[in-house]
């Protein structure tokens, strides 16, 4: 897997744009590119410090490809820890095509994805978990998921665990020195320290292992499906909290079939609106799929927007209380707002009396608003915030995004239960050892201390090509 | 114009990559992004040389919004000719955007379109005419369009322009000398030596303007119109040409109603096919309209491909005859290329007698081919390149693309005309002088010593923002 030839990849969007920048690393890539670099002022490549810049041409033999910029890193102050120079060219995509393919025909090998990240991990800049939040980085679009990756990136999961990692390791060596002067019974490890140690690794990882399920929501998007009769107004909604039109609008019942998803940033917290068919009975066989598919996607969802239209809540004022008595029944677990929707289309009057008649519906918070006009969407924006928990955001703590590191920590923490099991039991120190190597094994797999080129390949093959 | 205030702008292509640069420029960008800018070494930014990277955090109070590579460029030697800064971030558009704010709210200015460059432009960087090539290269998106451009940025037409300008500046000079001593009837001026410089301007002249035919076709490709009767297979030609399903085909004569058009590069010469809709009667409003479209197509091309369907020769050997005359005596000008296609419907005996008797219809070239199982389309691409005098391509001589240029060029040549003509008839010193001077300022339009605000402005309007 140590690798040390010489890779290239562009590391820029693709497209056109001012500047593209190419990116080379590996032993040989600041000889390499100087080989068709000329320099403006006569310099050479292999003579520049690291982190310097030199103006000049790529060129092959009498043929110029571009002028650019060739950055200079040196091993081991490099991002790959190898050397690295990245080119910057101009940024048409012709001529980056032209400039790899030249190195390419030169020896250079195009960069599997997450190439560089990789070989930054085997060559110690980073460790698995830094790695990985490299690319939560990249894909991150939101204040909640950008700052949880910047800090996981930083090194803040990565020290929680090598600080457990290290105490844990102390002991099992001390359990294990015991068992090589296992005649004498001698206690090296004092074990009531350790019992202190497991609780707190155990309280440690129940705190990181919850965090996921704030975590997931930061990375992914708080999934809220917005559900009601036909034509109350879910795809005006929205397009109203999206600010586009998104979702086909129209007077006809039944518009919308397939499910409509999209996301939007509000306070920082990603959510992910579902739009979904109305729930009504059907001959329409399109249509009839579209409801079936609505009641997969209130499972999927953490929160559901039940909209009524305000024109018809006289009518059949009760007729939806029956229907969000059926929701609550079906889905205990999940929070439920009611929209009153429409108020637009009624009189004051009618609309100050629907106030005071509604409130609340069985302990359920109830909003009028008008996804048209856009009245009370604001209201249904900070509404929503105030349903996430932001607390362990605001607090800096850590929290785990990843499921891989989700499953390592849930296997880590039956581990430590084993240990903590075993301990009271008395069971004997071999044993013991046995189950502490397991926990620590687990915590290796997070920060990569523990590897196998399978696992390398499913992490990396994840990354874009160039990073 | 002379701005000197701190512009930013993302350099690279928009979208999500591994890394994307923000470019910063101003006599403040150093100091500016210093104030926001952590270095992992506790470095400060404007304590760096030029042309240094150093490795930090942007950060803003407690929020840390990405770990970046600076790179420093100091004035005079930069792009700009100001300071210059570029922060290389990870490649999230969430990031970039969030860095950008950052700059805008504490001072910063969003660059204009091409404003980079302008400002290079006016720091005396560049002249005029390279300018224009960045624009061009990054445009660029073939072999001959990119060289010219890379010939043009290195400043390869200016210096032709410039000598030109120096020669006529200097004779200019003795004339208005001569004017000081008018009384005394003196000549400072050879009028020899300036009637051989005349010639020679003339000429170079007239060899740069004729350069633009040339120079269009390559910045803009050639355009080539596929034509013929419905259902010859001009759809499927077009998409054998250009390598996918570009052109929805099918059995049913009519299917192209919207004429179609792609470029690709063929021997490095960019062509842009057009498919139209076949010629005939129709009483469909919608292809009325395509086949309308189709004459206006013609019209465009420099190059017409007549497509026959091989089944249907025999059939009506002389209708399609005519119908080459038809376009012939539309078009003197345009020369054509007849395709028999379809000739893997045709049994090989077929194939050969046609073979003998097509050759040449009336002196155009007649080829066979299968747009459907790709036979014969390689000899045609290579049949399309030989039209095309690429000569002035390989002689490395200067060719005009830009028809500002062009413009200037036209006018420039009128002015030398004028005094070439005034010479001869012995006009005044002070006439003479006044026509020299409009063809001076015609050479200055073009390198940029002579500009106003407006052309400028419509200029680097057309610049992507970031360069």
């Amino acid at each position: 897997m140590l690798l040390k030839d010489t890779i290239i990849a562009l590391a820029t969007p693709s497209g056109a744009g001012a500047i593209a920048v190419i990116r080379i690393s590996g032993s040989d890539a600041i000889a390499f590119v100087n080989t068709y670099f000329k320099s403006v002022h006569g310099k050479s490549l292999t003579k520049q410090k690291s982190h310097t810049i030199l103006l000049g041409h790529i060129v092959e033999g009498d043929k110029t490809y571009d002028q650019v910029l060739v950055s200079i890193f040196k091993n081991p102050h490099s991002y790959t820890g190898e050397d690295v120079v990245e080119i910057s060219c101009h940024g048409s995509p012709y001529i980056q095509g032209q400039i790899i393919q030249l190195f390419l025909r030169n020896g250079c090998r195009m960069a599997d994805a997450g190439e560089f990240t990789l070989r930054a991990f085997l060559n110690g800049k980073l460790d698995l978990s830094q790695a990985e939040a490299v690319a939560d980085l990249i894909a991150s679009d939101n204040e909640a998921s950008h700052q949880v990756a910047i800090q996981q990136m930083r090194g803040g999961f990565s020290n929680e665990i090598k600080a457990l990692r290290d105490e844990l390791l102390n002991f099992a060596s001390l359990i294990e020195l015991e068992l090589d002067f296992a005649e004498e019974d001698v206690e090296f490890a004092d074990r009531n320290q350790f019992k202190d140690l497991l609780l707190r690794i155990q309280n440690v990882l129940r705190r990181l292992i919850d965090s996921f399920a704030v975590g997931n929501v930061i990375k992914n998007g708080i999934p809220v499906a917005i559900v009601g009769e036909p034509n109350v107004g879910k795809s005006t909604l929205l397009n109203a909290l999206l600010n586009e039109e998104r979702a086909i609008v129209s007077e006809i019942a039944g518009t919308t079939r397939d499910t409509i998803e999209d996301e939007i940033a509000i306070g920082g917290i990603g959510f992910r609106f579902i739009d979904t068919a109305g729930i009504r009975e059907t001959e329409d066989i399109v249509e009839g799929i579209g409801i079936r598919k609505t009641f997969e996607k209130i499972e999927q969802a953490q929160l559901i927007m039940y909209l009524i239209d305000a024109k018809m809540i006289s009518a059949s004022g009760s007729m939806f209380q029956i229907e969000i008595e059926k929701l609550k029944n079906k889905h205990p677990q999940k929070p439920i707002i009611v929209l009153v929707n429409k108020i637009d289309m009624i009189e004051a009057e009618a609309k100050n009396s629907l106030t005071s008649s509604l409130g609340k519906i069985d302990g359920i918070a109830v909003q009028m608003l008008s996804a048209k006009t856009g009245e009370g969407v604001d209201e249904l924006k900070s509404r929503l915030l105030q349903f996430v928990n932001t607390g362990a955001l605001r607090n800096d703590e850590t929290i785990v995004t990843n499921s891989r590191h989700y499953d390592a920590l849930i296997k880590a923490l039956e581990a430590i239960e084993k240990v903590n099991f075993a301990m009271n039991d008395g069971v004997s120190g071999d044993l013991l050892s046995l189950d502490i190597r397991e926990a620590l094994n687990h915590f290796g797999e997070i920060t990569g201390e523990i590897t196998s080129d399978d696992l390398l390949g499913n992490i990396f093959a994840n990354f874009c090509i160039g990073k």
